[in-house]
């Protein structure tokens, strides 16, 4: 791969489900994360690819990065509210701006389909990440407020 | 209102669009959040309160408290996960349980329509609400690590 030719970032299709899930599994499996298995994530794949509620994007062919964003009506505004579920880039090509490239590109896809504001869920601990985000626009502090704010979750029993 | 008869939770219905949003303006203007006013907030839970993507659950009549909660489709459930928007209980009917009644309803609907998982955002010099939620099961630290997991948000240009 020639570094002076960075992967394209494209709307995902259905048909890239398959290698979707293929990131999708190494990024968890790169994490300690529990993952099902490619052939589990591409089936769910293969339906989030189709639901209105979901956009993904995708860099180069083969796939070596993706976005995945969700959205969800919100009463705080008119528009949809997006929530950036994942975002991954293989690691030989990290630190070249492929991460960049997949946020601008989800954002500006976000921004297009009426979102105003979107939300990303990160470990406190994953300074990189935090960094990451912070360097393009994202804060987990409101103004003028002394705390972060938190994300809780429960498994529902 | 008598302290022996709390009141009942139920699933919101359109009908209940404009209650709701006079429950939602109040909970803005009691924490000094900015509020589109209750007529806007009205005609969006009226379209929310009709999207299968959102559940609402609401106590009294006339409301006296709601939960708004959101589904969105994620990759790694087979159901959908649920994010908790809105929780709220007027001010002279707090501390008598209504919001842990309004909170497990929610959950038992979630549940019910394939939810595995329940997120919230909560700000974290809220400790009321930091407290109320880790006392019905949520965290905001996964187990063996050593920071909370943080919000992030960024108004889209």
């Amino acid at each position: 791969m020639e570094p002076s030719r960075p992967p394209e970032c494209r709307p995902a299709e259905p048909g890239d489900a398959a290698e979707l899930a293929g990131l999708l599994d190494a990024f968890n499996r790169e994490f300690d994360e529990p993952t099902p298995g490619p052939e589990v994530l591409e089936r769910r794949l293969a339906g989030l690819l189709r639901d209105a509620a979901v956009h993904a994007i995708v860099a180069g062919r083969p796939a070596v990065g993706l976005a995945l964003v969700t959205l969800r009506p919100n009463v705080w505004f008119d528009g949809p509210v997006g929530l950036l579920d994942e975002l991954y880039v293989v690691p030989d090509l990290r630190r070249r701006g492929l991460g960049t490239s997949l946020l601008e590109a989800a954002e500006r896809e976000a921004r297009r389909l009426g979102a105003q504001l979107m939300e990303i869920n990160v470990d406190g601990e994953d300074t990189d990440a935090r960094r990451f985000y912070e360097r393009h626009g994202y804060a987990c502090v409101a103004p003028g407020e002394p705390e972060p704010d938190l994300y809780y979750f429960k498994d529902l029993p």
